[in-house]
């Protein structure tokens, strides 16, 4: 058999689409060079790398609209892509793809603070969202680790959260109205400023939907008013079992804090090495803040503490100045960092019951020693949703396969307890083959159902998400059909 | 041409269909007696009525599933339906339908306080939910005006709010996941008792779909524990505009009361005439509710006072005892019971930007002068939706004509002015000539989609939410393809 040459008609077809993206594009918006487009070959999973055909850089709405019009009667698949943040491979590219980028969509294009709303072009960052209203009193509640440098249209596309959504809820719960792109070119308005709509409410299935319904080129967001102050508190238990037990015991209680933060001791000893936040060497350490007057801060403290004190914790530190909430936050701000210095990691991504943490805890700690790797645990405890790092040694062969292997058997152990398989980070190319661990053939084929008629040729962000093997057969299925 | 007869296709046609529906249902679960099908002609949208070919009360989803396969097979419309309280008829049949009631299927399935969930069959009522699990200190936060009748199911189809929703949100905020049956009989899960999901998120969709898209026959809710106390405070004014005003500035405050009521001079004097609670007789009056310890509420209150005293209010009586909260409340409970005893009246159902309020009543006012109607506004100010009542005489020729072209225009307003046609009685057949007031035809184009995936020939609830034209099409188009 004869070696493969490069194939002519891949390249004669690239510079076939490439010419037609740049008759509708400003010049510098279609970037097709081999040593450019190796920008856009990962995102923060970096395991996975591929270049694109080329990527595409649009200015309006307008030019997304015929962006997606020429692939789709091109048959191009397209990813769409924001920051190129994801943890989960959500707008990793394929060789044939066009990239569609959002970045330089970021303008601010309504304030509204009688209607708490900011509209914004999701190029946009999150952080930069709140810097937009943070003069008039106002921020945008959602605040991924990444916030400085992730996009809304991430966000949007990922259901993103942070340590602060358990009192003000995950991108869904902010997120007033889109104006996205259809793969056929359509532009639609769905949601908007106000609180209902009739007829039927897409807004929630495209929220989370990982680029696989279209391109959001816009978003309403609710903006709120800044609390008067924070108060975090440090809580040092020595068993993972009696911490979990105090955040159920928090969140039964009804008691608000805008976080719970949970760290156990792998972790705790890695930042106190890294940041020197001064934490106490014990098996689990909670921060819980709340928000509010001064007032409110005592009151809701109170009880918090009243219900620590009932678990005998070793140790309940209450900041009493801004000096001390910073030392605080310290350790925890920088764990992925300490983590980072002394090893590898991978960090995983999955929500269970607030009531079954004692158990995760606990099984996760046996099926790691199985695999003799370690696992440290940092997550937002209050809204069950976990983020174990597994730590490796990338250069030991076989460990990052061992390490892939523990992450699925957690993340099953996720489902297992009756949680799932991701809270923020999205399933992307990371988790799409545990799908159906977590959904029966019925319950997907009911998601397969939107994902067909909103993009029938399955060109949008494909080979994420479903089952490889679902999508080659979706694909195939169109094709001839 | 010769007179028409008593078809007999017809009448074989229902003789088979009930027939194979008894095949698979209990001894009484199938009513198709014209005595007995008569109570299922219409729900709490009087206006229309229309007795079924047949009623079916099934026990288990099991049996929900059967029902639907065998209508699918044989291309027999259904009509879902909970406790037929739709005030937009949600839930009126048509003659050759299957009215499919879920009010056999009450029960309480599974009750976790330490992850505040209940698991519950949708007959339930609503009010009956919270009494599951009042005796733990919980309750479950949505709560319609019709909440002692009304079914979960018919929550979950039009998304239901309440006076209580400003604090706590909506059906949608509160439900967690659903079991469903679709159109072709099978069973699928969506959500859970977690926060999120891998893949595309299909329970915003489903919850508020009026019964388009599947029967649901299972909701897991969020629960939460009872706030330790409530306050009411009653504050008059002697505008709209300022009682409006005054709205917007506690929301842009930030502070977020449990409840904000707002009622006009023509609602104030037919409570007043109807209850003798005590109000002022003045333009406007806001009714402002704050929970928690007494702590809390000092604070909150004293804030709101801060504000209100802002706007120079005619009156500002803040309760001292449950028999003053009563009293206060005593007006606006008795609202829907008083105007129906001096008028008939038609209750709308918009929501609009919050700023938006003094705007809006004074247009109201002004269209409503031009048809030579009443309109008296009592509505959740908070949140802006709106339910003006149109006041007309059901005796008089032409009035509820008039009435009708009315209700339209106020709706067409609200969606003017950023607002939409619905917050949470849904559109049902009332508004589905509306929804192009709302949608562009590209925006209901993309909601036409999930619903031809979902129901391919039409059979759910059809004839509902989209305009009849567009129902019409879609059902021939499916019945030749």
């Amino acid at each position: 058999m004869e070696m493969p040459r490069p194939d002519t008609r891949v390249i004669e077809r690239k510079k076939h689409i490439v010419s037609r993206l740049e008759a509708v594009l400003a010049k510098g918006a279609v970037i097709h060079d081999e040593n450019e487009t190796r920008a856009y070959e990962c995102d923060a999973l970096t395991a996975y790398r591929c270049p694109p055909m080329c990527v595409v850089l649009p200015s309006t709405t307008e030019e997304v609209a015929q962006v997606l019009k020429l692939c789709s009667e091109e048959r191009v698949p397209v990813v769409p892509r924001g920051a190129g943040t994801s943890l989960a491979g959500g707008a990793l590219p394929t060789a044939d793809c066009v990239v569609l980028g959002v970045a330089r969509m970021n303008a601010v294009l309504e304030t509204d603070y009688d209607n708490r709303f900011i509209r914004v072009q999701t190029g946009r960052t999150n952080l930069s969202v709140s810097g937009a209203v943070e003069d008039n009193g106002f921020f945008y509640a959602p605040d991924p680790s990444s916030q400085l440098a992730c996009a809304i249209s991430g966000n949007i596309a990922m259901n993103s959260g942070g340590a602060h959504c358990l009192k003000y809820g995950v991108t869904t719960n902010n997120l007033l109205g889109v104006r996205m792109v259809t793969m056929d070119g359509e532009i639609v308005d769905i949601g908007g400023a106000y609180m209902d709509a009739g007829g039927l409410d897409l807004l929630g299935v495209i929220c989370g939907s990982e680029g696989q319904l279209g391109v959001v080129t816009e978003a309403t967001l609710r903006i709120l008013p800044k609390p008067e102050g924070a108060r975090p508190v440090l809580i040092g238990f020595d068993s993972n079992e009696v911490a979990g037990a105090c955040v159920s015991d928090i969140i039964k209680a009804g008691v608000l804090p805008v976080a719970i933060e949970f760290m156990d001791r792998p972790c705790i000893r890695a930042c106190e090495a890294f940041a020197k936040a001064g934490y106490p060497d014990c098996e689990a350490l909670l921060i819980v803040e709340v928000e509010g007057s001064d007032a409110e801060i005592d009151y809701q403290l109170g009880l918090i503490k009243q219900i620590a004190m009932g678990h005998n914790p070793v140790e309940f530190r209450e900041s009493k100045s801004p000096e001390e909430s910073a030392a605080i936050w310290l350790g925890r701000k920088s764990a992925f960092g300490a983590m980072g210095q002394i090893n590898d990691y991978m960090c995983l991504d999955g929500t269970i019951p607030v009531s079954e943490l004692p158990l995760v805890l606990r099984r996760i700690r046996e099926i790691s020693a199985t695999y003799g790797l370690e696992v440290a645990n940092v997550f937002h405890a209050g809204d069950g949703n976990m983020h174990p790092l597994i730590l490796f040694d990338a250069n030991k062969e076989g460990d990052l396969e061992k390490c892939e292997a523990l992450g699925a058997d957690i993340l099953r152990l996720c489902v297992e307890v009756g949680g799932c398989l991701t809270g923020e980070h999205g399933v992307g190319v990371e988790k799409r083959d545990l799908m159906l661990d977590q959904y029966s053939e019925t319950d997907l084929e009911a998601q397969l159902w939107v994902k067909d008629v909103f993009d029938p040729h399955w060109l949008l962000n494909s080979a994420k998400v479903f089952p490889l093997a679902v999508t080659e057969a979706r694909r195939e299925a169109a094709a001839n059909g």
